[in-house]
């Protein structure tokens, strides 16, 4: 059972645009951004991407950090290491990548993990660890600006209290309408659903809070 | 001499878009957009209204009060109040927006008061109506949605201190490189600058902390 | 009976951006795109001027004049001369502008006689001075493109049957599919429409061919 | 050395979108719009490709043959067929694509025959097969449908005057300041240009007129 405020660590094969492999353990202590792609995923290319390099140009690294997790669940011949080396040479995407661990022709082992339901796929941690944000689709700048930095706000180390609170903050001053809808991890069973899911412009997500309010 | 912790108030000849008239004393428990703009500066029509709308949509109004400024500087006899009224007909822009009381043919009131450099001119100010922000030009969405949001968690008739602990969490959570330079309120008398400013892109903006910080 | 052929001239009260008055019999020997634009409407600002800046900007003015025409119906106490002057400098449109002589708190006299249905509106006229296109709403920059330059194709003075064979070649070579309605100068008895109907996306034309294929 | 009224025939390994394999001599009597581009190229994805997607939704294809060339000249190794393969599947781009015959590991012959400096590169034909237009960079849509539309009013099988014609139209219709530079054929030799010269923004093009008025 998927535990939102102990998640699955990332399996990842190779890293690129990175010294060292990153891991979530490592990265406590910052807010952490994943933003989920597919190299050949239109939604991807042209609105995932661009948003998490325009996350990178407003927040600090040191406090937030973000990574790129390549998860290939179709055109495996296509989506090749080779190939988004190329792609990410060319993009010049200014972020750490790791190549999600294939299983087979399947869901590559972290989207598995995850529960994720195609591309793009945005992943929100706290300074803790805790995933507090998944997005399908394409959230909107702004409530992603505003989340990430409540979560900025977090001490490190601060008792799980204080996310609660950030949450209720975040409850009351994000006005959300079209975000109401939570699943509590039954998603997935019924939708069999790729990346064109996002296409519709209208976004999943799930809220794991650490508070009880919701 | 301007004093961002207690700013003068808006001085405001007609009200649209609101039954009663709004007074930063009455909105004070609330974080405060406020937009100066005029109706015949292209980037305000492009950008910073359009800008503060989409705050307004990911905002609640109980938390986040967004107020527009028909801030006159130039062109009186076409920006007059019947034009302003079918411009807010026409755009719909929905949110209450104050004519600044004019004084002359020369700078309006409370645009005066606050030393404004042109259109469009971004101001927040936080629970307390403390002056928190300053922006000539085009702030980015992110940038903003964070500052906005950081504001918000203040709790209502905080101390002073908990403004300026939070300001230290925005200086560090936020990479800001082409945001460093600040005025202490000598601007002004070298620039005698319009809207036209605001067209190069490049943002003026001026803290008023209230820590010591910076 | 409104002719094609034979088109009203232009009433205007007041000539901008240019040091002679225009006339359509004076323009005769250029392919001229008119557009019909109010200062307060939203869709003419962010779409009918910049698309004929941009086509002020790809045809040369000695064989495609630009023409702005500000045909006010609604609002007239905002969209003052005093007020297109002031929007015309702030927003530097590249092209002459004229008034639309006023007919009390109706619809302008040049915009009555060309039966428009609201604004923006865009026609073209050939080098003989006939109506040739009149769109309304947002008609997009390829199709017109290819419309202005086959007309400028044709030589000043030839005969009708010139013209007839190229809109036989533009029917043939323009994949057109939304554009099939033709009205026969019956509209506006049931539709009172204003330019709100420029905002559902779908464009309204008529064609006035000199041939007989349509 | 390369001759526009004679240019040479594509080299295509295998064909996309298309039942029966596409050749110039079978395109004659129809204007031709050939764009060479590779997949991992942000400005062929985000400007040139979606560029003749709308050419394709403007003109008739019974006219106007829109045809794509998978032009790979660099990361060999990423931008395979079976990458091509899902990259149209997922980019649903309506109209043929061709693979240009590699070369070993420098630029595909057909890329070469043309002496294209990179990607994306534009070519215009005209119904008699002769190459009237070679863009390297970002041509805008205007400038393209005049000149697609004007070829399109040229017969089938008309003599090479009547296409000077047309030239000599063309030549003064478009005001086309940023693009009078020519090359007689001599570039490539110092330039050892790749893609990334389009995102400077700048075009670079050639003319091979029909007629000796350039």
């Amino acid at each position: 059972m998927f535990d939102p405020e102990a998640p699955p660590e990332l399996a990842v094969s190779r890293w690129f645009n990175t010294t060292d492999p990153l891991t979530l353990a490592g990265l406590k202590g910052k807010v952490v951004v994943l933003t989920a792609f597919q190299m050949l995923c239109p939604d991807c290319v042209e609105h995932g991407l661009p948003q998490v390099r325009r996350l990178r140009q407003n927040f600090s690294p040191e406090e937030v950090a973000i990574v790129g997790l390549h998860t290939v669940f179709e055109h495996h011949k296509a989506m090749t290491v080779d190939a988004l080396e190329a792609f990410l040479h060319e993009y010049r995407w200014p972020f750490p990548v790791g190549v999600d661990t294939a299983d087979g022709e399947g869901m590559p082992k972290t989207m598995a993990a995850y529960e994720m339901q195609g591309t793009p796929t945005l992943l929100l941690f706290d300074r803790e660890g805790r995933l507090r944000r998944h997005y399908f689709g394409r959230p909107n700048d702004i409530m992603l600006a505003a989340e990430i930095m409540a979560m900025a706000i977090e001490d490190k180390g601060a008792p799980r209290e204080q996310a609660a609170g950030i949450e209720k903050k975040l409850a009351r001053v994000l006005a959300n309408p079209e975000h109401g809808h939570q699943h509590d991890h039954e998603h997935g069973e019924d939708c069999g659903c790729g990346h064109d899911h996002g296409h519709d412009g209208h976004d999943h997500h799930h809220h794991h809070p650490p508070g009880n309010a919701r």
